[in-house]
C-alpha cells in the first residue's frame, strides 16, 4: 500500500455510536455522567469500534526505536550507544514499560526503526518481540541537512503502519505507542514546535535531564535546525523528513494504522505525541481514534496535545518515554469499558432513581 | 480502645525509610526519577511500610454507608431510599464501585453505619461483605441542630477504626474509602468549609445533580446549619458531631486506623476527604498515610486535598463516590509499586548512563 492509499482509507470515526453509547450511559445506575471522563472513553471506543460492547481486552505497545544524529550537537544526557541497550533491556523484561505492560497485560513489541549498531542476533531468538525494519542506521544531524530523505520519511511511516497492522490482524483491541532514542526530545520538539507554531523557549524542556547549559543548547541547535531547513508547516512528512527521527516516523504510521483499521490507539508522551502530530498533519481524523495516555513533564507536551485536541488521562509528571504513559493509561481505558459494559441499569437494580 | 488511646497510638510515618527508598529509585534504569509522581508514591508506601520492597497486593475498599436528617431541605437530587438500594446494589456486585475494584482485585465491604431501614436479612447470608453497625437510623437535620451527639461522634468514628482494623488483621494491605449515604455531599461541603475556612460558595457543588435553584438552596442550608450549631474548627469530633453524618465519621475511623496499624489508604473524592478532614483534626500525622485517589468534579474538593497537603492520583471530573475514585488509583499505586520492586537497576541491566 502506498501513502496516499493508507491516507484515502480513512474515515472520519462518525457519531451515531457515541450518541448510542451516550443514551446507554445516562441508564447506569448512578447519577448522570457520574464518572466523568471513563464515560467519555467508553463512548468514543463504541464509536471507533461501532459497538456498544467494546473490548480491548488484547493490547499491544509498540516501541519504535531509532538513532538521532543530531547527539552530536551534545544534546542529551546520556550516549547514543544506550538506544540501543535500552531496547536490549526491553527484551530482557526488565524495563520500566516492560512493568506497567505486565499490569495491564499489555504484550510489548519492539521494532529497530534505525538503531546504530546492529542488535545481538541473540536477542531475535525471542521470535515476534523484536522486529528489524532499519530505514537507515540513525538520521542525519538536522543541523547540517535534512534528517533524512523524503522517501525515508514514507518508509518511515509505512512500516509503523505495517507493523501496527500486523498487530492488528493478530487480534490487538488496543494498541499504545512507545519510543526509545537518545536524543528523541529534542528532534520531537522540533516537530512540536513547527506544527504547533508554538514560541520554542516554550516548547523545548530537559529531556532525560541536561542541565541549565545543555537546555540553551537544545534551544539553540533547535533554532537552528529549524531555519537551516526551513519546514514546510503545512506538510508532516516534510517536517518529519527534515527533523527526524525514523522512530518517529514510524509512530505515525502506528497512529495512522489505528485509524485505518479502527482500533483505538493510546500515545505516549512527548515523542509518540510529535509522531501523531505528522500523522495528524497527513490525516485530520487520524486523531478520532486516539486517547493521548498522560502530559509529560516536558514543557511542550501540553500545547502539542492541545494542537490535537487531545486531553490527557492521566498527570503524573511522567517523562520516561518507552510507552510507559501509554501502557498505565491503558489500565484506565480497560477501567471504562468494565464500566460501561458490567454495571446495572436502575431498571436492571430496581432502583428508583432519576434515571429510571 | 477510647479514642484518646487510639490517637496517642498514631507515630509519623519517618523519613529513614523514605530516604533508602529515593536513593533506590535512583538507580533504576532510566533518567532520573522519570516516573514522576510513581517513584513519590512507591517511595511514600516504602516509609508507610517500613520496607524497600513494599507490597499491596491485597485491598480492601471499605464502602460506609449512612442517611442524613438534611435531606428534609430538599438538598439532593435523589429521595433517601437510593441509599438502602444503592447498599443492595454494592451486594450485588453491579454497582460502579464493583467493577472498578474488581479491576484492581480489590474486595468491598459494605459498613451500614447508620441506614434509615433494615436492610434485607438476605443480603447478611454474604457472611463478610455487609456489616451492620449503625449508630443510629439517619442523622438528624442538621438545619434544625447537631445532626448527632458527640457521643455519637465518637461511636461512629471508632466503628470506622474497629472495621478497618478488622480488615487489616485479615490482611489488608492497602484500604481505600468509599462512602453512601443521599444527602452527604451537603454534610462533606459544610465540613469542608468549616476545617478549611474557605468561602462556602466556593465549597458547595451540585453533588449528584441539582439544577441552579437547587444549588442555591443547598448553599442556604449550609450557611444556615453552620450558623445555628456554631462548630467548633479547631475540634474534629465538634464538627462531625453537629454537620454529620455517621458515615463520615465512620471514613474518618477508617484513615485513622491505616495511620494506627501502619497501612497506606486511598480515600476517594468529597465525602471521604470530609472524613479524613476530621481524622487530620484529631491527629495531624494521619495524613503522613494517606492517598488522595482522586479530584472530583466537586468544585470545594481541590480546597480540601489542598488543607490536608494531598495531591491527587487521578483528575478524570468524577463525582459518584462510593470508593470508585479510590478503587481506580489503587491501579496505580500498584503499578508504582511494581515499578520499584521490579524494574532493573543500570547495574543489573549492564547499562553505563548516568546512573551506573
Amino acid at each position: 500500500m502506498d501513502l496516499d492509499e493508507l491516507l484515502g482509507g480513512i474515515r472520519p470515526m462518525g457519531e451515531p455510536w457515541v450518541q448510542k453509547a451516550r443514551e446507554y450511559t445516562s441508564r447506569l445506575v448512578m447519577p448522570h455522567r457520574a464518572l466523568g471522563r471513563l464515560h467519555d472513553i467508553a463512548e468514543r471506543l463504541c464509536g471507533i469500534q461501532q459497538t456498544l460492547t467494546p473490548s480491548v481486552d488484547r493490547k499491544v505497545v509498540l516501541i519504535m526505536a531509532g538513532d538521532h544524529g543530531v547527539v552530536d550537537e551534545g544534546v542529551s544526557a546520556f550516549p547514543q550507544e544506550v538506544t540501543g541497550e535500552m531496547v536490549r533491556t526491553f527484551l530482557r523484561g526488565g524495563a520500566g514499560i516492560n512493568v506497567l505492560a505486565d499490569r495491564v497485560d499489555a504484550r510489548v513489541c519492539v521494532v529497530d526503526m534505525g538503531v546504530v549498531p546492529d542488535l545481538d542476533p541473540a536477542l531475535l531468538q525471542g521470535g515476534d518481540r523484536l522486529r528489524v525494519h532499519k530505514v537507515a542506521r540513525g538520521t542525519a544531524n538536522f543541523v547540517r541537512g535534512p534528517a533524512m530523505t523524503r522517501k525515508q520519511a514514507t518508509e518511515a511511516v509505512l512500516t509503523g503502519f505495517q507493523q501496527a497492522t500486523e498487530c492488528i490482524q493478530a487480534g490487538a483491541e488496543l494498541l499504545g505507542t512507545g519510543d526509545m532514542g537518545i536524543g528523541n526530545t529534542t528532534s520531537s520538539a522540533a516537530i512540536g514546535t513547527v506544527l504547533t507554531r508554538k514560541d520554542l523557549d516554550q516548547m523545548v524542556g530537559r529531556g532525560t535531564g541536561i542541565d541549565d547549559e545543555g537546555l540553551r543548547r537544545k534551544r539553540a541547535i533547535i533554532q537552528k535546525g529549524i531555519q537551516r531547513n526551513r519546514p514546510n508547516a503545512q506538510d508532516g512528512l516534510d517536517v518529519l523528513s527534515k527533523l527526524g527521527g525514523f522512530e518517529i516516523g514510524g509512530i505515525a504510521g502506528c497512529v495512522l494504522a489505528g485509524a485505518y483499521h479502527r482500533v483505538p490507539v493510546v500515545i505516549d508522551g512527548l515523542i509518540s505525541t510529535a509522531g501523531a502530530l505528522v500523522a495528524h498533519s497527513l490525516c485530520l481524523h487520524a486523531t478520532d481514534y486516539l486517547f493521548a495516555g498522560h502530559r509529560s513533564a516536558e514543557p511542550g507536551h501540553r500545547a502539542m496535545l492541545a494542537h490535537l485536541g487531545l486531553e490527557p488521562i492521566l498527570q503524573l509528571d511522567m517523562r520516561l518515554g518507552e510507552g510507559s504513559g501509554a501502557a498505565l493509561a491503558m489500565g484506565i481505558v480497560q477501567a471504562a469499558v468494565h464500566v460501561h459494559r458490567d454495571v446495572l441499569t436502575f431498571q436492571q437494580a430496581g432502583i428508583s432513581g432519576k434515571g429510571s
